[in-house]
């Protein structure tokens, strides 16, 4: 996959993109990661970018003919998705991610988060991106958030291991707790069950700690995740107050 | 406010929180910033601070002595909220940063995203935070959106003009449009009450066009936000297809 980034602050990438997983991503060939500096393309010797807003109020707004060239650029077909990350997007989720991930090239654009001119956006982007219902200072760190969540779907990202389909929200739940050594911690032990060596029983159990937590911290999800016949059976417990 | 941060990978806060608002925040003292390696805490040579799971499967799980003596190191008394980024705790939203911006110290744990053991989480975590339905490598990207979501909230950071408070979400809603120089571009003008200097009738189309984007990408959003009666008629408008 390839990933142009579009920013006033190309520096907040480095050190995230120099990350165990990205390099890995980028060593093995399976993502191309460029970022641009979208005041190469402000077309004035101040390299000025953005300008008050009309109507009055505070704030700067990215001018839509330094963003259109900016996005110009890098674009080579028109079927490449211009995603603007902007707290008015459609919120990101394991599916948006996933979907992502089977795309050969995403240009994100980051504007100063609340500050891009209508016309840039309706010119010159084909998808807004919202990581979720609060606000940021600026796009640079929603990128970020959604280029680790599409990478590590990419397949051969994380090995061959699959580790990407335990995760939370991959099943629709939430994940159930973990325990590592050692096997007392100040008078907590660890659940027989895993230390038993009946795989068919820790997977049971494992799957019932998992809709546990999604019943107890957010049920909502029950509604859409793909549920079994066991599942429910499960779930009916808990709603009685059993199930434990 | 105070804000300590634990973490793995400490060099991936250098370049964002060196950042412009972060910056300012920290000169103005209105931002205390540590960031603490957990290896530190390792208590051993080889500084190994995770191992594999109980019951098998991939992955490996934070050690909880290594993350409980971590967190003690900074925990300087116990009403200090232990946060733990995780796709299991409760959703960060705009209401959630405001509650926070009034803590005077927030202790933020970076585990990989899916495995903290649970007798560290019961023993030493005092609230889980989620900035999403998505997984992520790791907690870091997720702690350095909450700070900045949570340190531009704090009085003063944003310096007087009360930027925060015309935020997508802070009234619940998404913001309208923006527009700035040129006048035309690329054939699309700007909308006439903008530069007509009728204060009044301008703050009257941003809330219209405010409540219009709400309605059109995320009506989920109107249950909940506070509306007056005129909003409430322009609504009734929306609905029947005309309130443009």
């Amino acid at each position: 996959m390839k990933i142009d980034v579009l920013t006033l602050f190309p520096d907040m990438f480095s050190a995230v993109m120099s990350e165990s997983m990205m390099w890995k991503a980028r060593e093995r060939a399976l993502l191309d990661f460029h970022v641009h500096d979208i005041r190469d393309h402000a077309g004035n010797k101040q390299r000025k970018v953005d300008d008050s807003p009309y109507g009055g109020g505070g704030g700067m707004i990215l001018k839509p003919d330094v963003l259109a060239r900016a996005i110009e650029a890098v674009r080579s077909d028109g079927d490449t998705p211009v995603i603007l990350l902007s707290p008015q997007g459609r919120v990101l989720t394991h599916q948006v991610a996933a979907e992502l991930s089977r795309q050969p090239h995403l240009i994100l654009v980051c504007g100063r988060y609340e500050g891009v001119d209508e016309r840039a956006r309706l010119l010159a982007i084909s998808d807004e991106i919202s990581i979720g219902d609060y606000v940021l200072t600026g796009g640079e760190l929603a990128a970020l958030v959604l280029i680790d969540a599409v990478v590590r779907l990419i397949p051969g990202v994380l090995g061959a291991d699959g580790a990407q389909d335990r995760d939370s929200h991959a099943d629709g739940l939430l994940e159930g707790p973990h325990y590592t050594r050692p096997p007392e911690f100040r008078g907590l032990g660890v659940p027989e069950v895993l230390t038993s060596g009946h795989h068919a029983e820790v997977a049971r159990w494992r799957r019932q700690q998992s809709l546990k937590r999604t019943f107890e911290r957010r049920p909502e999800l029950l509604e859409t995740a793909p549920l079994s016949e066991e599942d429910h059976a499960y779930l009916a417990q808990l709603e009685d107050g059993a199930g434990d």
